[in-house]
């Protein structure tokens, strides 16, 4: 027996109702063509702040009384759960105050308050911003909403597989992907009333190892900048470990590649948006597909919060791991026409070129040379060598530049 | 009485049942919140080519004589419909040709080639590629496969409307997007048989007012670059435009503007991708929101092949109208620890840099000047405004530069 009941999730079920998004529950023929199970996928980025926070955040909210609703409450957050706890408690009347630390991204701040809280910005780091919510704690009474770590919210986080039950009821596997243990613990409650037999997996980033450190699995390292925001967390919950170590079946770590691999799948297989922790379930069947080849899986895409920009990057890499855009660089003696030379030379042999950057000032250029940065999309590498061979015969020495997939995708995200 | 008749698209629902995605119909709560009506949306872009043509193209080619079936069909498109057929034709075992225009960029040759057709690009022109279609009909016996004025595609995308009737019982009103006619024209006769009071609203691009036109409403002019690249068509059908004129109540022409607005708000509300003709429907919705307020809409989301890179761009740029995001230049004497200088009066002040470029090259810079094009992210117009103010009593001059607003979005778009 653990500490949430099966009995709360029901519970946690009756006041989500009418409240929430009943989201949809979905079998994409491309994901199970792509990882060989098949795949029901349930949307929780429909939820109405794109991420399945929302959940745990009514529940929590509904428990309290009288005077704890009319003094507020406070949360510490920067992400979904901020947004969360703010849209719920504008919606009940609830004064909600969310800290975050100072350099959270504007729209983020911006989003939150949009929903009604009022947000606090305060300190560098995690640590300070702590220490501020304690002084609200004890100054004005207000009480705290914990984004995982908190009967209500996981019972709240477990209504989501309630549902996923509901509309797929045969699953051999539900993969759910892991922070602070919230979401996999409800899922575990759940599963385990409902469907004995059904494995649950929990996946968590290969940089946030929280859970598998904790349940003795390994001692590895935990950091790193990670595309799956929403689950690095360095620190396990007491409960959620509790629920995790009883219930949950299997832990899996997935790295960066198969995180930008599944949020692109999603984007382009299923044109869904799923932020890098809410595509963690699919990235751990794109891991290890054998553990779960012909079966019939249930995943959770827990959120979709992502930066536009940075889904657009994603894809580009992926579409420079394929060979299908590249990028050369032209070097050549400056004269007139060149520059159309070179271009109508590669259009000639089918390249589409996507971006020109035309240079005579950089020290590995001849003082009287120009260098001509070309990215071009291509059927392929055999056809990216044909245009490269083109470009020899007609004189043109050129060579390949690294991707931009070198670089690190998060410049790119960071920039919100 | 109409060339479609309604137990053609119960027909037509026998043969797509279980070949194609049954796509979920859903009501999001940030949509109707937006426009003030009560909004269901079907998910036509979750099907396996991302677009509703799956329907038509299997209907169609499920029509065919074994003889037709040995010979091969063929079809004329860059777009959603090759996709299909080519899909479709080799599931069924049927060998698909599909001619596309020499310009077609190659992510949708290779897309549709993926998908087993064999693709012949052929021509500069529409003209050019009907003309080769023209001929493998008479010398290779094939099949044409049109995207729209054919019966049994008419009744194969009439299933779409069949299933959004049965999930979505009590509307007032449905909002189909118009290319050729096929979509609406199968909607209309799905919905005069099983809900005739409901209303049905064709929508086509104010550039390309085709029907609008044909139905004599007036004689605008037809032609430009869309971003509803997949109602972007200069013809009407004769079927469809005999359907659309018995049965269609209503047509609205939506901007450019209300396109963008509307794929901004299914990525960023509903977290899914539509492409400009997909997003067609909600365009209506935010072109003319006093005809269905607090009216129970359904609106097909006909498709979601939009470029991740297109994509980002509308939503920068709809962060740019908000004011969001703007562009400065800050033109000063060189010296040593300018830009640092600059930046961090930025931070200071709250604005998020995206992006800086600096230049010493520019005429309009002073010989021994330069200047600095910095684009930020700021919680908006007041704020930009403090910013400005900031670097001026710091000594450095500042002016607002034209949002990338006033360029062509296309431009991104058209690298693909």
């Amino acid at each position: 027996m653990t500490v949430v009941s099966f009995a709360d999730v029901e519970r946690a079920a009756r006041i989500v109702a009418g409240q929430i998004v009943r989201s949809p529950t979905f079998p994409p023929p491309a994901l199970s063509a792509l990882t060989g199970a098949e795949v029901w996928l349930k949307y929780e980025n429909m939820q109405a702040t794109g991420a399945f926070k929302d959940r745990g955040a009514i529940v929590k909210l509904a428990s309290l009384g009288e005077a704890e609703r009319a003094r507020g409450v406070v949360a510490m957050s920067a992400g979904n759960h901020a947004q969360a706890v703010s849209l719920f408690a504008t919606r009940l009347g609830v004064p909600a105050t969310i800290v975050m630390p100072a350099s959270t991204p504007i729209v983020k701040v911006e989003k939150t308050r949009g929903f009604g809280a009022r947000v606090i910005l305060h300190g560098d780091t995690l640590a300070d911003s702590e220490a501020r919510v304690r002084e609200l704690i004890a100054s004005d009474g207000l009480t705290l909403v914990h984004p995982y770590d908190d009967p209500h919210v996981i019972a709240g986080q477990g209504t989501a597989t309630l549902e996923l039950i509901a509309d797929a009821p045969d699953l051999d596997a539900l993969i759910v992907p892991v922070g602070g243990g919230g979401l996999v613990s409800g899922a575990a409650v759940a599963a385990r009333a409902l469907r004995p037999t059904m494995q649950v997996v929990g996946v968590e980033a290969e940089l946030y190892p929280s859970f598998w450190n904790a349940l003795g699995r390994g001692n590895l390292p935990i950091g790193g900048p990670t595309l799956a925001e929403g689950i690095a967390v360095k620190n396990v919950g007491r409960l959620t470990l509790e629920i995790v170590r009883a219930l949950v079946d299997r832990m899996i770590l997935v790295d960066e590649s198969d995180l930008e691999r599944a949020v692109n799948a999603l984007a382009t297989l299923q044109r869904t948006m799923a932020e890098g922790a809410g595509a963690a379930g699919l990235a751990a069947l794109l891991a290890e597909p054998e553990l779960f080849r012909g079966k019939k899986v249930g995943i959770i895409l827990s959120g979709g919060n992502i930066d536009a920009r940075l889904l657009a990057a994603i894809m580009v890499r992926e579409l420079e791991r394929d060979g299908r855009i590249v990028h050369i660089r032209v070097t050549a003696p400056d004269r007139p026409g060149l520059l159309g030379l070179i271009t109508s030379k590669i259009g000639e042999i089918g390249g589409n070129i996507l971006e020109v950057s035309h240079r005579r000032l950089m020290l590995d250029v001849p003082a009287k040379g120009v260098s001509v940065d070309i990215s071009m999309e291509t059927r392929g590498r055999m056809h990216t060598q044909e245009i490269l061979h083109g470009l020899a015969t007609a004189g043109l020495a050129s060579r390949r530049l690294a991707p931009t997939g070198d670089a690190d995708p998060l410049a790119v995200g960071a920039v919100l």
